[in-house]
């Protein structure tokens, strides 16, 4: 059987190897049969290159001519739907419908024709123009962009294909990709449309470039070369703070999202008011996908109480009667084990689950745990242990303030929910509670699972450390997602037919917005 | 004679202390009698748990309350104006008018006001409103920021008086300032100042504190504490980058301005057109403040020819008769020394200058260094090397396509500037080397030399690494240079009342910029 080939300066050619892998099918636990080539030092050295040249060819497309390459990449997408959906099923064991084909597709589209929308208008570069000191700035693309995909999202944050993707082309860059080793074909058929869809658009000939793995060295050595622009990562906290490190070092952007254990408080008054209702939205939101988003609520703060437990054991009988799903793979099997077992060590105890899964594939039977808050104060950092899968920890805390201490005890996460009665008998707790956790997440729900992450303006997929690398910034929602992959350029006193488009009087589109001597308009300047 | 006190958590007191230490007057290379303290980590320890307080009691102030503290505090400046320049005078060696008295000065209580109004008017947290999907997001206080001055700006980049510190408290943050070793008595003054305004105004007690200085380790520990919210750090690079490492390892924001050549292109037509005129702009831009601004020139390159030949000699001239200026402290004029002989280790030669200066003060010959763009190409990085003070390199390429090239081996920078001739006929050569240019800095110029950096919405005084630590953000400029201090919070489908006031259906000034469903807009929502 040949291996696969990567994508290289617009090429699908033979790799410089030091090994092939291949992807096993989690529902079956067999290796599927494509053999993919792990890249050495030469490939990433190659595609380097080539970036730095397409990167300057880039800097001279329109946003336009970049939003036309990513609604021709889209549409391609579609075109190759059934393509897409069997082979990620077949990789990660997700289900076909709706989650794949109905959810997750049309999500990765939209973000891609967001990405194009916001190229076209240019509202994302932020254009600022002082008339009277005679100074314009906006964003402008950074250079190449490197994007390692996690593997809980084959679609819609896969490196060629996802958020980061999306916003890193959107903002002028070109893209190499890392494919996730759990998914390699399906990263495939993705290049190949958009290296399809670039050709039709007449892209420069290195905008999408394909690796499936290098040596973690490798990757060290790509995120901190000084032809790369900045980097996109989405995985485990381990592998993300190595490529942290390197990158941090060689003083090179890395948006990384690692983490989270998405505390979820319950007050009594929402528990008094309609328990079943959350009990149901709860092992929804836990168990949907088999617990693997970056989103899941591991954490759950109640208050001690007659109520909290009936609602452990409501949530506990869910679990136990909801089907098991199948895990992405063995690593991510192996690890919700090991990190089950990490928690029990700190002090957590088994309401239900703990044990092997009973299905075919990689599984483990839908875990609930729970501990006091005074076990969690005494042993935050371990009872923080995030158990990636289908498994929570719920804190029953002894009152509203030992609540709110835990809450200032918790790591930076993506989010935080307060649920709350409706008609607003927990107004004095949630007083207590929202202001600590606030600080410590990037998105703060009322009464709603945090496992919807819409692709809105106003969202922050993001948080402080260690659920990212940095609280200022969004790795869902456009246009904000776009800045991360720029840099901000300023003109002083540059002869106007010198400045780029959007900063130049005549307003470059109609409608980009412009901060014009601290009033944003859509009007030309002068 | 008693050792100066600290300010922490709202009270001068005596510093836990592992030594003294006393700033020199660089005019006289004597010491100057006040006495200030080397604080322990008792020290940092008490001003960050008394910073988590005030920054928690900061959120709940609005940003009219932020606004009236930081104009009542640039009053205070105002009235304390004779004793600040005197003592920073003696301090820095900076003349006294029209530098210090007449642009730091206003130049820092403007930049205060400037805080105060984007604090008043909250556009600088743009809010982004979602309607349909229920979300809504914002910039918000990030939590304690620690600030470290530098030694050349006593007032404008002051550890308690500069930018980031207005910035860092228009954000809605509280400051820990670590005083720049140079001018401790000038930053006392501002402590003193700045505290009466906190009293005036009702700000938390631990709004600002201040210490003198630390050890190098506490210094790293501080900004690395997970009490820090974020830092701010403008000095030498070696010692930045020890506090970047150690901030970056524990996932915390630092923003650093570290060092900066400069690049100024100088094509063949702007030299037949203006030669004496840009001579006279040169040498004025490259020997104020005896060179010692961020942005200074420190890297010319120009088209080998006989009117670059004519244009050395005139700025040769130029250098040799201007007054030698007083350099801020003994250890800039041993790194000047010891940086013009690494520049000349590396192949650059002597025009002018390059010995001992004739000052009664710490102070170096006004010294003009040239090589060859071949030279400069052979060694690059070593020929970068950043010689802080009234020096130069001329870089001699042999045309437009080395200088080109060498460009593009240039280390991050904050400014660049291209002269070319007015009528067009330099259009060519400036296509050629606009693009590379544009890429390394963070801020282009046009027929300028880069020293003035106008307190402009514009501006970025930031640039690629290793000029800053990240290139989307600037340290100069209102309101831009707040977000470094803030992180994104998004709130989904939180009740109406519990928002806060930036993200409530009713504009809360009346004049705040938001982005609502996509449109920019001071009106209500709905």
């Amino acid at each position: 059987m040949s291996v696969q080939q990567v994508l290289i300066a617009g090429q699908w050619r033979d790799a410089n190897q030091s090994g092939t892998f291949r992807a096993d099918n989690p529902a079956t636990r067999e290796a599927l049969p494509d053999e993919f080539p792990v890249s050495t030092w030469a490939d990433c050295d190659e595609a380097l290159t080539a970036a730095v040249t397409a990167a300057a060819q880039l800097r001279q497309k329109s946003g336009a001519q970049i939003a036309a390459f990513l609604e021709d990449y889209a549409a391609r997408i579609e075109s190759r739907a059934d393509d897409l959906v069997a082979t990620a099923h077949a990789e990660t064991a997700l289900p076909k419908a709706p989650r794949l084909a109905d959810v997750e597709l049309p999500r990765t589209t939209n973000q891609l024709r967001l990405g194009a929308a916001a190229a076209r208008s240019g509202s994302w570069a932020q254009a600022t123009i002082d008339t009277q000191a005679g100074i314009r700035s906006c964003f402008g693309p950074l250079g190449p962009v490197c994007v390692f995909g996690p593997n809980n999202f084959p679609f819609a944050f896969g490196s060629i294909s996802g958020g980061d993707f999306a916003a890193a082309i959107a903002a002028g860059n070109p893209v190499i990709a890392k494919a996730n080793s759990s998914h390699p074909g399906t990263t495939r058929i993705f290049a190949e449309a958009a290296q399809a869809a670039s050709r039709a658009t007449e892209m420069p000939a290195a905008t999408v470039q394909l690796l499936y793995r290098t040596s973690h060295d490798d990757g060290e050595r790509l995120v901190a070369d000084p032809r790369t622009g900045a980097t996109g990562y989405t995985g485990s906290r381990g592998a993300g703070l190595k490529l942290k490190q390197a990158a941090d070092t060689a003083g090179k952007p890395i948006y990384l999202e690692l983490s989270s254990t998405n505390p979820v408080v319950i007050l009594p008054g929402a528990l008094e008011e309609r328990l079943d209702a959350i009990a149901d939205d709860f092992a929804g939101s836990c168990l949907m996908g088999t617990g693997q988003f970056c989103t899941n609520p591991g954490i759950v703060v109640l208050l001690a109480g007659d109520r909290t437990e009936q609602f452990i054991k409501a949530v506990g009988e869910r679990f136990e009667q909801a089907p098991v799903g199948t895990l992405l793979s063995k690593s991510v099997a192996a690890s919700l084990e090991s990190n089950l077992s990490a928690l029990q060590e700190a002090g957590a105890e088994l309401v239900v689950g703990g044990g092997a899964g009973t299905g075919q594939g990689y599984c483990r039977a839908n875990t609930l745990l729970r501990t006091r808050g005074e076990t969690f104060l005494a042993n935050a950092a371990a009872l923080q242990t995030e158990a990636f899968g289908n498994a929570s920890l719920f804190v029953v805390a002894d009152d509203i303030h030992q609540a709110a201490q835990l809450l200032s005890h918790l790591e930076g996460n993506l989010t935080g929910c307060i649920y709350s009665h409706t008609a607003g008998q927990d107004d004095d707790d949630y007083a207590t509670v929202a202001d600590p956790l606030r600080q410590r997440v990037g998105r703060l729900l009322n009464d709603k699972m945090p496992t919807g992450v819409a692709v809105s303006s106003a969202m922050n997929h993001g948080g402080p450390y260690p659920s990212t690398g940095h609280p200022g910034f969004t790795a869902v929602g456009m246009p904000a997602a776009l800045v991360r992959f720029a840099m901000l350029q300023s003109y002083d006193n540059v002869r106007p037919a010198r400045l780029p488009a959007l900063l130049q009087d005549k307003n470059p589109t109609g409608g980009t917005w412009r901060l014009v001597d601290g009033q944003w308009t859509t009007a030309d300047v002068g």
